[in-house]
């Protein structure tokens, strides 16, 4: 391990994942925990818990904490101001986190993070115009203009998941007032859905075989399946990166990106969900961005958000040194 | 007049309008000729046709002339690299006119140019974020973040007119490969092609009049008729607002802007448009970022491309005499 250590945590809709990253990103312990979605308190109990075992487990001294949060983040209080599928808003999360773990403690968009990870070392590395999308729970996003994240006018910006690609399309989930956005359609959330009824629609596929043995058909059953090669679970996956790439090519239209970057637990179906994906860029965006744009997973997977909360923590410590000083 | 004269030329799908204007943005002799779409040489002798109406009808001499182009431009050479509803792709624009006309030329996205006039001078004067639609035959789009035009890795940025609101919905215009982009749904030719269908279905009314009496159902004579009461024709302006709406919320989610100005010749439809649209944004947009943008008709009206192409022309100058000084 290197000299310094921090512990990155992810906090999703689903899972909270903490784990102990050295200076070069190498991950040692990771310890998960459900997210409770529907109680303030044990949402933050989950997590301490997860940061207490991470910490407990790390074999040098752990020196900040980092947190990547599906929230809009009022930086300047480290408070988280929205939540779409957590009940984090409005309370102090960073003071909070910090008394109760008693170190430094850095708060930030999810999404933003993972893309901080990838930009910096990852497979956005050097672009200076990007865009995430993190596929979990919920679809989160991040913007890359001219080489830094994009805010907008007051650090809402960056809801990719909640872009309409079809306006007659089903209600979104938890705080979302919309319907037909990407999240509706293309999060681990719809994979699941669409999995169930592809399903109870072909008992004799393994994917309906698993449904009849009473198991969940989650977006992790129906990725083993389709890299199994049973062809209902496959076709689910490319309903879901054909979803996933109609989003795709707005953003390539809107905004002219060099590179999306696709990351969340969703992305280890890896091609089954890119190819499709990028077959309807081609079909639908305009030369040349489309010719331009490359549409890649993350390199860190699923911990992008993990990888970033921890570089956003050492480069926090860095930034506190620096101030410290010039005092 | 103030005391430098330039022109300014909006060229859109279908309509090129000339106007000589001042340093205090006044405008005076317009001029206005026909987009004839299918003929490069007739776009372009079409085009000098205009400029060289409005130069003679101009009191003063003519300085520059800024062209508002709805296209991609490579700005090193001034050459528009694609072109959704005219052929003007791949020609030397900048060069060709400048020739023509025996004047410095300056050439911009005719939806940038809009912005900049907004901006600069109107509706969304002083923001540092903001977005803009432009609503003729086409939808342009214009991006501006941290006070600056946003134009993407290579440019391309700002096709916000090709953004997919419905995945399943009509196909696009022109060169566009997509379907169910804001373009299809609810540009100038959508509010034509919608006020057919309400005519052909409502005789009764005086949409439905005006089509049994030979008349040509288009976007200016909906306006009019709604405007006056018809209640069918204010019908399909909801529609189409109601649809841009759609739109508007996707820019609010992704980039959290300040204002979205709405320009472009159907915007004559003033708030028939932009009420039912800002009703929809109410209803699906997040806050905070819901509650924040105002959304707003440009100062400019339909003339704000044409004024942001004699601004360019002036910013154009300026930096020419400058370059001048220094050399």
């Amino acid at each position: 391990m290197g000299e310094r250590t921090v512990i990155g945590v992810d906090i999703g809709g689903t899972k909270i994942i903490a784990g102990v990253v050295d200076e070069r990103l190498e991950v040692g312990h990771r310890a998960a925990r459900a997210a409770p979605s529907h109680s303030q308190v044990a949402a933050l109990e989950a997590i301490v818990d997860a940061v207490s075992e991470a910490r407990a487990a790390s074999p040098d001294p752990v020196q900040a904490v980092g947190f990547g949060i599906p929230s809009l983040i009022d930086q300047t209080r480290g408070v988280p101001v929205t939540s779409i599928n957590l009940q984090l808003a409005g309370i102090p999360f960073a003071a909070l986190m910090s008394e109760r773990l008693g170190l430094p403690v850095f708060v930030d968009n999810d999404a933003n993070l993972a893309l901080l990870a990838e930009q910096r070392h990852g497979a956005a590395r050097g672009a200076q115009h990007a865009a995430m999308l993190t596929i979990g729970t919920g679809i989160g996003g991040g913007l890359l203009f001219n080489g830094e994240v994009y805010r907008g006018a007051i650090g809402a910006a960056g809801e990719l998941g909640h872009m309409v690609i079809d306006q007659n399309g089903p209600p979104c989930q938890g705080n979302c007032p919309n319907h037909g956005c990407l999240e509706s359609l293309a999060s681990g959330t719809a994979l699941a859905r669409e999995g169930l009824w592809a399903a109870e629609a072909t008992p004799d596929s393994a994917l309906g075989a698993a449904l009849l043995q009473g198991e969940e058909i989650t977006g992790a059953l129906i990725t083993e399946l389709a890299l199994g090669g049973d062809r209902p679970a496959g076709e689910v996956l490319a309903l879901i990166g054909t979803r996933l790439g109609v989003g795709i090519s707005n953003l390539v239209n809107m905004l002219n990106p060099e590179v999306v970057v696709i990351g969340g637990g969703v992305i280890a179906a890896g091609e089954l969900l890119l190819a499709p994906a990028r077959a309807e860029v081609a079909s639908r965006a305009l030369a040349p961005s489309r010719d331009l744009v490359r549409i890649v997973a993350a390199s860190f997977g699923p911990e992008a958000g993990m990888i970033g909360a921890a570089l956003h923590a050492f480069e926090g410590i860095d930034a506190a040194a620096t101030a410290g000083r010039r005092a």
